[in-house]
This record gives C-alpha cells, structure tokens and sequence, in this order.
C-alpha cells in the first residue's frame, strides 16, 4: 500500500510539475506575444506611413497578380509573369528614391545583360557543339567574377549595386538557359517586358499613393537634428548653471539624451541623399537639388555633437569647479550659448520651412561678442588661491561651449550657401519676427538682448518653457 | 574666289573644332579609364581577398551551371533549375556569416511560405470557382501587407529581413501561380529543392574556399580600432608636446588621422555582428562565441574616440596656452597618456592574439598614479599673472587626456570580461614581456618607469618609432 501511494504521489508529483511548467511556458508564451503587440503598435504610432507602406506591398502584389488572374495576358507572358510579382517584391521599397533606383537598376541591367547574353550565346553557338558548353561555362565565369569585383568600388556599390547584381543574375540565366532552350531572344524580351510591367507598377505606386520622398526625410531629418543640438545646448546650460526641482529635471534629462542619434546618422543620412538623387522635382525640391549641401551640414552637425558628448561629461561629474570663477563666467557664457542655441534653432527652422535664414547671422554675431568678451574675461588675473583643479572643469566647459559656437557659426555658412543653391524664400522682415518669436517662446524669452541681471530669469524661463521634447518628438513624426 | 576660301577656312574651322573636341574627348576617356585601372589595383592590394571573392563567386555561378549542361538533371528540375543559378547570385555574400544568413533565410522562408501557400491555395478552392481568386488575392494582399510591416520591427530587420522578404515572393508566386497550374505542390518541392542545392553549394564554397568569417573580420577591426586610438594619442602627446622634423611630422598626421575611421564604425561593427552570429564554430571562435561583448568595447572605443576627436582642435588652434603650465603638466601628462596607450595597444593585441592581458592591469593602475599625480600638481596655487585664457587650453587638453585615461580603464575590464567569456589563453608571464615589448618597441621605449629626465629621449623615441601607420595598415590586410 504504501509503495501504491508513494508512487501515486510521485506521479502526482510528476504531472504537477509537468503542468507547473505548461502555465509557466504559456505565461511566457502570453508576455511574448503582448510584447510583440506593444512594440507592433508603438511602431504603427510612432510613424504611421509604415502601416501606409505594407498596405501599399499588398496593393502592388495583388494588382501584378492579375497578369496570372486574366487569361491573355497570362497567355501573352506564361510563366515568365511570374517575373513581375518577384519584380514587385524585390523593387517595392520604402521611399520612393530607393524604389526608383532599384527599379531603374533593375531594368537597365536586365536590358544590358540581356544584349549581351544574347550575344555570348551566338558567339559560342559560332564555335561547334562541343566548344559551346566550355565557352558559355566561361563566359558566365568570366563576367561573375569581373562584376563581382567592380561591385567593390565604394561610388559604384552606392548606387549601383543592386543593377550589377541583377546583371551578373540576367546573364547568366539568358547565356545557360539560351544554351538549351534557343529561344533566347523570347526570353529576354519576356523577361524585360515583365520587369519593365513589375517596376512601373511599384514606381507609379510608390509615387502617387502618399509618397515617401528620400530627399524629404533627409532634409526634415537634418533639421530636426540642428534642433536636437539646439536642445541639448539649452538644456546643458539650464542644467549647468541652475538647480531645478526634479520634474523639470526629468524633462531636461531627456532632452539631453537627444543629441546621440546625431553621432551615428552618418550611414543613414548618406543612404538617404543617394536614394534622393533617383527621385524626380517634387514639391520644393528639384531634381538636382544639392543633397550633397546636406551631407555637409550632417558631418558639421556630428561635429558639433561630438563636442557635446565631451561636454556631458562634465554635468555630473564630482569636480565642478570653483563656483566662483562659474560665476565670473556665467553671464557671457550664457549669452554666447542662449545665442548659438537660437542660430541653431533658426537654422532648422530656416531648412524645415526652407526660407532663408533671417536673424541666424545677428545671433551669430551675438554670439561672437558674447565668445569675445567670455575670452577677455577669461584674461583677467586669477588670484593667487585659486588651484588650477578648480580653474580646469570650468574652463573646459567654457571652452567646448566656445567650439561649439565655432562649430555654429560653420553650420550657419553652410546653410546659408544652401539657401542661396536651392533659392530659399526670403521672408519679409515684418513676417520674420512672428516666426522666429513663434519657436522660441517655447524655448526661451524673446528678447536677444540679455542683461545679466535677466540671466535668472532666463534660465528659468527656458527651464520652464523650453524641453518641451515630447511635443517635438510628436513634431517629428508629422513632418518626418 | 574669297567666299569659297571664306567657306573652306570655316569648315577647316569647324572641322578642327570637331576633331578638338574629339581629341579632348578621347583624352579624358583614356583618364577615366587609367583612373578606373588605378582605383581598381588599389582595392585589390589593399585585400586580395576581394579578388579572391570574386572569382568564387565565378566558380559557384558556373558550378550550378551544370544543372543545365546535364541531361538528367536539366529533366529532373527543368526550368525551375534557374532558381539554383538565382540562389547562387543573390544569397554569395562576402563573409561566410552573411552567406549563411541568407542562404538559411532563403530556404526556411521558402519552406513555411510554400507551406502556407500551398495551404491557402486549397483553402481558396474549397470555396468554388468564382470566390477562388478573391480570395486568393485577399491572402497574397494579406500576407504582403502584414509581413511588410513585421520588416520595420528593428530585431527582427537586423537579423531576418531577407528571410521575410522571400517569405512573401514565395506564398505570392505558390499561392498566385497554384491557381493556373494546379501542380502546386509540385511547383513548391521544386523550388524548395533547387533553392537548397544553390544555397548548399555556396556555403560550401564560401566555407572551404578561403572562407572569409565575419567573427574574424569583427574580432580583428576591434583590435585594430583599439590599435588605432593608441597610435592617435601617442601621435597626439608627441606632437603637442614637442616640436617635430618636417618628415616625422607627415607621418605623425596620418596617425592622428586614423581613430576617424572609429567614430563612424558602429553600423559596419553591429552588420558583422548579426552575420557572426550564423556562423558555425571556426578556429578559436566557438558558435556561441559572445559577439555583444565586442559590440561593448566598440561603444567604448566610439567613445575614446568622441574625445580624440575633441582633442585634435587643440593642435593647432592658435591659443596654445601657457608654456609655464605646458612643461609644469607634461611630465604627468606624458605619463598617464603613454600608459593609456601601452594599455590600450596590449589590449588590441591581446584581442588579436587571443590572449590574457598580462600587463595592461599595471599599466592603467600606472596610468592611475599619474592622472592622480596630474591633479595634485594642478591643486598646486597658480601665480598671480597667470590668466584663464593662457590656463584654459593647455587643461582642456589635461582633462580630455584624464577622461581618456578613465575610458581606457572601462575598455579594460570590457576586454578582461571577454577575456574571462571565451577562456583567453594565459600568457606564461616569462613569455609575456616579449609580446608586449616587441610591439611596444617600435612605439614606446620598454622601460614602463619614466623619468622626468627622459622625457625628451621617450618622446624622440616614440616619434621616431611609433607613428608606423603603413605598417600597421599593411598588417591590417592581412589578418583582417
């Protein structure tokens, strides 16, 4: 009896804990799924052309399916129709740049490597039976390795990297399949016909069914990154020279925090500007539109951001130096910063509404007054207490803060020179005001002019009024 | 008499302006090309692996060929065998990790696809002929439209996105080409079969053919990054420090030149990542090997290198600041730096070789001493005359050199945990000092210990020795 029961009891033990582990790997199972979930919806929230774009696939599939669905024309291209629907899912891409570049890719491959497949496989046809098949074998060799390589070369994997791959793919198939079947020509004109019919079909959807042009994001992403420069700045000096209460704090954190993306956009920003030279004029922006003009101001912007990693540093550190020689230079400091902040935000306002910059240049000035007068401050004595250890944090900051409104005064040239190539509107000194008040109340007080003994009251301000992240973020999202 | 002469004398005119124009022509045709031949010799000396590449990707394309040349085979798989010819094209990668990747990506997305293809395909029967290709046409829309969406989820875009992307060709031409043909499964097993021959056959030649492996290639650049950021700061400290011969000079500014190449290296660090992580275990890596603890130390480095990057304007700005402060500072300046860089540089090595940091936990606990012997001398009063302007310079450039330092303590417990994570081999400490002395020789005199007096003598050393950039590039092509 015993042995009965204990042996029930194991088995007991055993289901229950089989059973155990069932609840714990479908309660994981639950979690996982609820996370996929929140994730999938917070992408669909935060930018929800994507949602936009699948149902844009789904749309250019189905329609290329009818090639399949109606008799004539299935008659017309037979299986090669299938040609189109891969064409469709290897073309269809995000912004219209890209989809245009792969399509024309595409195409002109298909179109140059056909001609010449052709031509491989008469030359080797010229040459006997038995020669045919080590000619072709050869042939096909020979132009695999050769594109193979030149796919190496940075210009021509930039743009063109997707044709040569295409083009190796073509003549291969064209000369071996020309080989058995000696309907070459039928095939490669099947062939380009249906990719011709499969990329018209992406390229007419991508363009006309709420289009995402490359040279738009890539415009409104370098504004929004002199905005996030901007931020950081402001955020840096309300948070180095002032003690804020902790919701504010919080706030400022996360502007803080912006500035990263920055360091790293160099790849995205380069993918963007070669797509956008595929697109067609649109909206303001012409077909040669100066992309590389904002590539100039993407590597001057992770200059800048650079500078601001090194300044981070120096917010939480335990040395912060001596407050008094702080003191001594928080008037100039502030102004030169409060000055390369508003050139900063104009400068992105100046590309985002794409009017020439207005009052950019006298906030520059401004701004080197204000650098100017910080050095000669900076000229007086120290008295004779003072340690060098106490002298060097603050000193470093005042210095980094001084390159960066360097840095500033190079970005503002260079959105000045793309004003001038793109012909920027010029808005009417009456208008200018409304604009640049507009976006700066939000971030500090109107006035350009800062008494020192205003310099609380500006930081409040700004403390108060100025990280308003969450509404730029949301901003971002609209217009990006 | 005069017109016709008039005429001729303007033909000629014309005439010469043609052939001018042809000749100018012809001229910069021929440049294009010696430049095309140049920039081509570059890329295959620079690696031969490349080249290399290449002509693999000629043999696998003219292996699958054979599907063709053969008879039997040609009958077995028919036209359906130029999916293997197409496999071959688009899945060849680089690196054995990306051709693994792919190839999986391929052939498991075409199993569950066609499987669901096959699926909807007898769904849409069941429900009579005129429903049929509505339906069929909701579910590729579907399909299309949802796994569109899933691509933008950033884990599964890093790792899967090819895998998606022939996801939806598949269930597209199964589910879409079944309708017509009725021979659906058939369809499916053929595609299936011939897509695995042609990812089989180049993963077997990517493999045994002169496999290049993204672990490798990952493991090496961040050794060589940690190299190149040691090579910068000794560049930096001999050049700010000293005055230099014009030679000397050229080649100490392409060291100060190379840590650039890390602050845009993470993309390229986190794509060999995501291939690492297919590849099989090979030589000292294991499958599992930790490739996210190299993602770390690159943050690391990416963050040296921020600093560097900061530090560089401090060259040749033209406010050098004080001398008096300059040599008071040198001394433990020199010091910390040159230990940060004898540890970073054992720590690039020790990645490289795969070995224990023997020395490294000496030289940062030395560089340790010095940075806090930097301070104490900096705590030291200042004189009256002395201004900040003339102080500010030669701190900023202390106290980037100190945040250095800190970094490259961070770097160092990074490498001793991937030290610890995949068993380093242990140096034998009487083997040990020959490894770091015969790298350190050619940068730094061996003696760890310096004396105020050596100064001089270390910094001519290490001009003289260390800035060996076309040596170390060289090297970089051949183990990495």
């Amino acid at each position: 009896m015993e042995m009965v029961s204990a042996n029930t009891t194991q088995e007991k033990g055993v289901l229950g804990r089989v059973w155990e582990r069932i609840i714990t790997l479908t309660k994981a199972f639950k979690e996982k799924v609820w996370e996929i979930c929140r994730m999938t919806k917070k992408i669909a929230q935060d930018d929800p052309r994507k949602v936009i774009h699948s149902l844009k696939v789904g749309l250019a599939i189905s329609l290329v399916s009818l090639f399949y669905y109606y008799q004539p024309l299935y008659e017309n291209f037979g299986l090669s129709a299938m040609w189109a629907v891969m064409t469709v899912v290897v073309v269809f891409e995000y912004t219209v740049g890209a989809t245009l570049g792969k399509g024309l890719n595409r195409t002109l491959a298909t179109l140059m490597a056909g001609t010449l497949g052709v031509g491989a496989h008469y030359l080797a046809s010229l040459a006997g039976e038995k020669v045919e098949p080590i000619l072709i074998g050869f042939f096909v060799f020979l132009q695999a390795a050769i594109v193979s390589f030149i796919r190496f070369i940075p210009k021509v994997k930039a743009r063109y990297d997707y044709g040569f791959l295409i083009f190796i793919l073509t003549f291969s198939l064209i000369s071996v399949s020309g080989f058995r079947d000696d309907e070459v020509l039928e095939m490669a004109h099947k062939r380009l016909s249906t990719i011709f019919i499969g990329g018209s079909a992406c390229v007419v959807i991508s363009i006309f069914v709420c289009p995402v042009w490359a040279g738009e994001e890539l415009h409104y992403s370098i504004a929004l990154n002199l905005e996030k420069l901007s931020d950081f700045l402001q955020a840096f000096i309300c948070e180095y020279f002032t003690t804020l209460e902790d919701g504010d704090s919080t706030n400022i954190m996360s502007c803080l925090e912006r500035y990263k993306s920055v360091l790293n956009s160099k790849s995205s920003e380069e993918s963007l500007a070669n797509f956008a030279r595929w697109e067609p004029g649109h909206g303001k922006f012409r077909f040669r539109h100066p992309w590389d003009q904002y590539l100039k101001i993407g590597t001057l912007s992770r200059q800048c951001a650079y500078r601001m990693e090194a300044l981070k540093g120096y917010l939480n550190s335990d040395n912060q130096g001596s407050s008094e020689i702080r003191s001594m230079m928080e008037e100039a400091s502030l102004e030169m910063t409060m000055e390369s902040t508003k050139a900063l935000k104009e400068l992105g306002l100046s590309i985002k509404t794409m009017t020439k910059p207005f009052s950019a240049d006298i906030h520059i000035a401004n701004s080197k007054a204000a650098s100017k007068r910080l050095k000669s401050l900076l000229q007086s004595s120290l008295r004779e207490e003072t340690d060098l250890l106490s002298v060097i944090p603050v000193g470093t900051v005042a210095s980094l803060l001084i390159d960066i409104a360097d840095c500033t005064e190079k970005l503002a040239d260079c959105v000045n020179d793309l004003a001038s190539l793109t012909n920027f509107d010029d808005v009417e000194s009456n208008k200018c005001p409304k604009i640049s008040q507009s976006s700066y109340c939000e971030c500090a007080e109107p006035d350009p002019k800062i008494d020192a003994s205003d310099v609380v009251i500006l930081v409040e301000d700004s403390a108060l009024a100025m990280p308003d992240c969450e509404k730029t973020k949301s901003d971002q999202h609209n217009i990006v």
